[in-house]
């Protein structure tokens, strides 16, 4: 069997190292022959986080870094100000090849930077994209870009369509994946000028063009990709996201006027989790790949 | 008591005359001595409408018009090739001042390019906006624009803005409503070149601006109107609207599968009705203003 090396930035993340070390240990444990984790990281912090867990396993390395990147520093700027970061070192550790992958849930916009700039993009790739998985009635829809990059032209839709289709042929089995162009309107004529050029663009390629969706289309799987600039897709990834929270609140609000109400909304809870939170919980898709860049990165959802 | 005329396109939406004619119809009813309506449209299909309903009331007139702008007909063409329409007319009653306010749940563009071009723009405003409201934890924020204007630069962005905290003090009543930016990050180095730009010329403005909001906080009340160009905003507005289509499907199927969960989503209704499905339930808010045209324009949502 051949062994994965997998780098997890153990900094990065609303709960690090906590949740980074927690995860290490559960997919080491899984995977004792064909998984090797390195952690980069605070040796002391990550030390304290493995001791909690009492356990001692071979597959998981720790490498030492000193600094941090972050939630508010500039992508580009900790590229330089922080070389010993445990982000800007787990790049390093995939570029000399030392790991097959990196994975961070911290500041995405330096993930990004660091890896554009320290791994290098894919030939023909203008854009580096990051996709997510939104559930739908029928399976799921991928969405391409979703904040890697947010000013596009015509072209570089036409890169997240391409490479959306590879990921999803590859990974999810779809033989031909269907992609779209988000717009606000089904013809052709409409959407922005950038939409306009990139739908001419992908009726004249070789994917399996299906032409314009809407908004609402998202969520009814009719495509298996929907793209859009990286603006728009991040703005609808965290709207998507805040539906759960607001439903989650009312009821919380609702328990909360009475014993009574507290009771029922307590029986419904079940029935609800299954049949509609659960799959708006975008948090039980935790991770998404960079793609575009010379070397596997993924980036973890900083909650 | 002032007496206000209202146009009301009788031709326009997925179910006119029916639904048009049955609004007019409640609204007149309503206020009889101080509004008076005018439905355009088909004479003969209007009068079937109301005599359905068994009501003879004075402060409805028709004005016959021979031709209906269809969803599929291009909005600047529209104009041209179908000078007759109920639309075309509706708006030139406007412009002659026989009407105080049209009011069309027809083709969107086609309403936004006659209001535009037939009663022009009002001074310094270079797109018209369409604004439409979200509820939210702690009341509404609404979004400016969800599809007049997609092709966006930061002055129209700023532009928006302006009419937004317009319509909501005088509308809403709100003093000095906050305006934000929706962006993919709230440091102002975060977003596309259009919002980054737009950032420094609302910063410098009048408004009362809060900076940048993310797609969460749309629905978090956090601000009283969210501005971004209207591709993306008509983008968010429809998977909003779909995210209740979805819920519902998922209760549909959750309960065709058997007696007892089919009892179960009937008893759990009501709760989820008043607690959920209601806030978001678009539906609820018919119709958008259409602003910086000179005249009040409303658009209606086609269902």
């Amino acid at each position: 069997m051949q062994k994965i090396t997998i780098v997890v930035d153990a900094m990065g993340g609303d709960f690090a190292p906590l949740n980074d070390v927690s995860g290490a240990i559960i997919a080491a444990e899984e995977n004792p022959q064909s998984l090797e984790i390195i952690l980069t990281g605070n040796e002391d912090l990550i030390k304290q986080e493995l001791l909690k867990h009492k356990v001692t396993l071979p597959n998981i390395q720790i490498v030492n870094t000193t600094e941090v990147v972050s939630m508010d520093d500039s992508p580009t700027e900790s590229l330089k100000t922080k070389p010993d970061s445990s982000l800007s070192i787990g790049i390093k550790l995939v570029r000399e090849g030392k790991a097959d992958a990196f994975i961070s849930a911290g500041n995405t916009g330096a993930v990004m930077a660091a890896a554009t700039i320290r791994l290098g993009r894919l030939e023909g790739v203008g854009r580096p994209t990051i996709g997510s998985l939104f559930p739908t009635d029928k399976g799921r829809t991928m969405v391409f870009d979703v904040g890697a990059s947010v000013d596009c032209k015509a072209q570089h839709l036409v890169e997240f369509a391409t490479m959306g289709s590879i990921y999803v042929r590859n990974i999810y089995g779809v033989e031909n994946p269907k992609v779209a162009l988000l717009s606000v309107g089904e013809e052709k004529s409409k959407g922005n000028s950038v939409i306009i050029e990139a739908h001419e663009l992908l009726e004249k390629s070789q994917l399996n063009f299906a032409g314009n969706v809407e908004g609402r289309d998202i969520l009814n799987g009719k495509v298996d990709i929907v793209v859009c600039d990286g603006y728009t897709g991040n703005v609808i990834l965290k709207f998507a996201e805040s539906v759960l929270e607001l439903m989650k609140n009312k009821f919380r609000t609702y328990a909360s006027k009475g014993f009574l109400k507290k009771l029922w909304v307590g029986m419904m809870y079940g029935t609800l989790k299954n049949v509609i939170l659960k799959d708006f919980d975008y948090q039980e898709y935790g991770g998404v790949p960079l793609l575009g860049v010379n070397g596997v990165v993924i980036i973890g959802h900083g909650k």
